[in-house]
């Protein structure tokens, strides 16, 4: 594997390793002896690989990403947006989808980042304190997204606030039978189940503080896709009472909360309100009144966190907290009865 | 950066490529040699570091995967259905999204990949002779998805079947004034642009087997997205004839003309049927009639092809060409005249 080199180093009698710092342009070499060095070389056809100049530098060019899933809309997002952000700082990107239980231990079992990577981007994922101190151990940067680990660096929405928003919007327009459809962690999920559980949070406060209350029939939690959400909404037809609106976790739910409701003849927003949350770029399409965070700039917002620490005199950055905005479109109205009574009697 | 390894080797009396491989478990290290190098590396806590690892075995571990683009919906199946093929064969997923003119010419500029991976899948991407010369330098084992690159390993669709198949199903129905919306690349994309062609292609020479003359003005080319979708629909209806039926490159443009045609007041499939491409997960929520072309098995067979390349054993797979499968949905019926004549006189 050497020969090569060992042939340079010989001819121009130095030693191996100053042939790679010299054919590197590091420092120690002087410039007599580089230029030397880098002629003898180019005789005899030598190139330094790669992981050769990984040995000599400590440095691997790469950041992994380490995320639950590929195929959603989110991650797509995220993805997109941190790896531009690293791309321009001339990173490449070494991928991690911890799909399952099995991929998530075979990952944090080992050393797998040990001279992969210069640095680590968590997306939606929390990490055991067990699986943290893995991570820790291999001594690497590492920046959070969305994920609650407090004093880490990275980016994360205030889910509780935008849970409180969404409930609120659905209490003024004047409901009172409001539902919640909230995530569920699959079974062999790798998602940290943090952010859901934040919304939920939200909505039960706003409720409360309104004076409603939210019957435990109108908490639903399914898988997060289409599918998910048409079950969750069937349930929901299912109450006691059924409710006038509700506020679905995800985009992607939402949409199949519209499909069974359109299914069942049930006009929205005329007998039930629904609004998403993500700003999904197909909700415009549908219509679909929704909670706008950021997605993209979640993903390059991270990305400038970690560079900043991989590169220190980039400055630190603050932890980000971003607030999610409603997105009024047309599936959330008055219910019924009100909307009636506001145009008899309009305040 | 090296003592601890030379400590082991001067203690061992062997050299340090003899502990390297000894460590390894790799031949030409005798029983008894690796035996007293493991046990003196135990002793003085040496552990042979990845980056040394790759330059004994010629190995990185990593699959590079080459895309033009993270955040469509297409992609983001590809690359988890490719990525857990290649997780389950244990290798890293290296990232490379070439958005930009800029970023494909830094990629196929220089030697980016050696040393950094042991093989290259190309989604969606049809390099220049040139900037396959520059891969093919180094000697890294390729596979395609979609790209029209004779005798390479990969998977496509046939896009020339599948438009004659979609331009098929509106003849049958008995629309006359068939449109066609395709992809137009970016002026900035690195998208290939190959199957749009095709799928063109199989369309004009369904129409024409049918006696129809496809108008200029009803074959209109945008942007791959929900707004270029709108804005094709729009100049379709400014069509000296305007069509009945439309045939749409991408399911995520035919959700923008859907949009169109509901803004519009343009009933469907009442005055104007719709068929997309894609069987996007979100095309069943819109009732969309689709062609669907296995989106996630192109993914994991692209990836099946490039592991047979890089171990051998695993014997050659041949070449993979995909047809589309069209999905009735309910956005395409026979045009309005048609359908009161039949109704009337039912075969």
């Amino acid at each position: 594997m050497s020969s090569t080199v060992d042939a340079v180093a010989e001819r121009a009698n130095v030693s191996v390793s100053t042939v790679s710092r010299a054919l590197r342009d590091m420092p120690g070499v002087s410039q007599e002896t580089r230029k030397r060095v880098q002629n003898i070389a180019r005789e005899l056809g030598y190139v330094p690989s790669l992981a050769g100049s990984r040995l000599a530098t400590g440095r691997t060019g790469a950041i992994a990403i380490v995320t639950p899933n590929l195929s959603k809309w989110f991650f797509g997002q995220v993805l997109a947006s941190a790896g531009r952000v690293l791309r321009q700082a001339g990173f490449d990107v070494l991928l991690y989808e911890l799909a399952d239980t099995a991929a998530r231990e075979r990952f944090f079992a080992g050393s797998s980042l040990a001279g992969r990577a210069d640095g680590v981007l968590i997306f939606a994922l929390q990490p055991t304190p067990e699986e943290l101190a893995t991570l820790e151990a291999q001594n690497l940067p590492i920046a959070f997204l969305g994920s609650g680990t407090p004093g880490r660096s990275g980016v994360r929405v205030d889910d509780h606030g935008a849970g409180r928003a969404a409930a609120r919007h659905l209490i003024n327009l004047g409901h009172e039978r409001i539902a919640f459809i909230g995530i569920r962690e699959a079974a062999d999920s790798t998602l940290g189940g943090v952010p859901p559980a934040n919304r939920l949070k939200g909505y039960r406060e706003a409720l409360a503080e309104a004076g409603l209350e939210p019957g435990q029939d109108l908490e639903v939690h399914e898988e997060n896709s289409t599918a998910g959400g048409s079950r969750a909404m069937s349930r929901l037809l299912c109450a006691e009472v059924a409710p006038t609106a509700v506020f679905v976790a995800s985009d992607e739910m939402a949409f199949g909360v519209l499909r069974t409701l359109k299914a069942g003849g049930i006009d929205v927003p005329g007998d039930m309100s629904v609004i998403g949350f993500d700003n999904h770029e197909l909700s415009e399409i549908l219509d679909l009144t929704t909670m706008d965070h950021s997605v993209a700039l979640q993903g390059s917002e991270t990305a400038r966190r970690l560079l900043a620490l991989i590169t220190p005199d980039a400055g630190a950055e603050p932890d980000l907290v971003l607030s999610a905005q409603l997105i009024v479109r047309g599936t959330t109205a008055p219910p019924f009865p009100l909307r009636g009574r506001r145009t008899a009697t309009p305040a």
